[in-house]
């Protein structure tokens, strides 16, 4: 039988080519061989947007939105909203007794992020405990493998971790454990070089830009800045029009050869940001197009009906812990 | 109109002498002037008793006949069981978001709490996060009253924190503050005389007790040590039988010339506690035996019902919070 998985995005902005080769071409090989529940986690965005709610309800169209272009076929996989599958809320809760506060500060996912936001001194509980609504979600439908980077490993500990204090406290094997799947991407930098791309260092090329915006971001890349004129040597590494052509172009040899000609000199930048630009534009034009096609509507019944057998899942899995519990007083 | 009150009890154990006077007379008085919730916290039990739900399943069905019996009537008051309500974890887990660690850290009532367990080091996040469950239960009742001790006022406080920091956030007045309604009955000590009546110290009596364990534990009560002979003076201060008197007895002058007679000497210690007794008697066994007329059955049925209108409450003020928070998507 197809082994489960979980997978899903915080709708808190469109997504970019870094998440294209991080994950999304990822989930439409798994789809294939996979169960694969794919969940738009507006319950966690809000955990570091509360106070711009409405971010996330836009972005959680134009995400169900880019997983349609990019492939994602909803008859194969099922795409739901979080917070329209309330179950999942509720297993938070009892989960929350089954981890201590020193646990969840030592967590190192959630260390780095409160870190990144500046939060260390003032940490919103919301956005301490998500690890333990993740557990929630990954017990909710059973989920046996979880697609992470390596940095995400801290949560499928902590979630593993509520699983056997709760089988072991109610002499069950009711909930399962379940099981990292390594990216095997790495991460895509930005255009700047200088970080991973991301929307809100605003240095990622998204899935719906222009032709017009494709070009001029690839033009903006950094590449060597020694490589004054065409005929000096360049840099080929840290150079970000050679990442992404790794990343992107279909022929790796004629990539090995252009490197080596621009590494002894005579390449300008020019050439090679007009090849990228070529394959990025051949790339993102037929799923930009595909993206248009989706009406609201549309979109609003593929989310419906993912929700609807997203929740069925969940409220099996909730009254079966509900019974481990002896929360059934009407029976 | 009639004001909205909310209050309840943990299912951790029957109702004793302590929560008669302490609360439950209040709130048979209450449920002629308010319209009365009781919320049975089940999920709010297990905070602390996680690792023994079948002791909180028990509870339920015996508080819910201590209610009845003391003169609850379902006709005007609203019982029902808080894990029935799972709009309550909904709105909890939003509600996470706008409350901070180091809030929650100081909040008194819990930190005395985590000192009597000993969890100072390793407290449950469960536990610690049991305010913002109980601004949930406040809230989504839209209650105006909470039947509070001293001890409980940093659980209104923090629930009105929330109330404003929410309603500041999305700008709007949705949500209502509470006022706490402070008990003006004094706690009762237990029968040692040494802390409040309470089911863990085991020293309380119960609603539930037979004759012959009210006998028992009136005739095993502290009095006065120095008190060997009937012909000495006695202290009344510190004397629980007189303090049980003074809370149960109709007649207050004939207490005080009790009193005065303990305290000039020539009254003995069996003569007060057979009136301590009779007393007792007299007001538990009407309580006793209308708690054997409620079969399980009609109590499932009772608390059903309450749920069904207690849920319908919830479920209209979750609609109003997911819609000023943007969470409806299929509009």
């Amino acid at each position: 039988m197809a082994k489960i998985a979980l997978t899903g995005d915080r709708p808190s902005g469109k997504l970019h080519l870094g998440h294209y080769v991080g994950s999304l071409l990822n989930r439409v090989q798994m789809q294939e061989t996979h169960r694969l529940y794919i969940m738009i986690a507006d319950v966690q965005a809000l955990t570091d947007n509360f106070e711009h709610p409405e971010k996330i309800a836009e972005s959680v169209f134009e995400l169900s939105r880019d997983y349609l272009a990019i492939g994602i076929d909803p008859a194969k996989t099922t795409i739901f909203i979080q917070s329209q599958v309330p179950e999942l809320t509720e297993l938070m809760v009892y989960y929350l007794n089954f981890v201590t506060l020193a646990r969840l500060e030592r967590n190192p996912t959630v260390k780095t992020e409160l870190a990144q936001k500046g939060l260390e001194t003032s940490v919103p509980v919301g956005f301490l405990c998500y690890p333990v609504g993740q557990a929630a979600d990954i017990t909710a439908f059973k989920a046996e493998l979880i697609p992470v980077g390596e940095d995400q490993l801290p949560l499928i500990e902590q979630s593993n971790e509520i699983v056997r204090r709760f089988n072991h406290t109610y002499n069950t094997d009711l909930l399962k454990e379940a099981q990292p799947l390594l990216s095997k991407a790495s991460r895509l930098v930005g255009i700047d070089g200088k970080a991973k791309a991301s929307k809100s260092l605003n240095n990622a090329i998204f899935l719906s830009d222009s032709p017009e915006d494709i070009r001029t971001k690839v033009f903006a890349m950094f590449t060597d800045p020694n490589h004054a004129r065409v005929s000096d040597p360049g840099r080929v590494e840290e150079n970000v029009v050679f990442t992404y052509l790794d990343a992107f172009y279909p022929d790796a040899e004629e990539i090995a050869a252009l490197k080596a000609h621009y590494q002894r000199g005579g390449l300008g930048d020019t050439t090679i940001k007009d090849l990228l630009n070529t394959t990025l534009q051949t790339l993102l034009e037929p799923i930009r197009e595909r993206r248009q096609t989706f009406a609201r509507k549309a979109l609003c019944d593929i989310l419906q009906a993912g929700t609807h057998v997203a929740r069925s899942a969940a409220q099996q899995t909730l009254e079966e812990v509900r019974r481990v519990m002896g929360l059934r007083y009407f029976d």
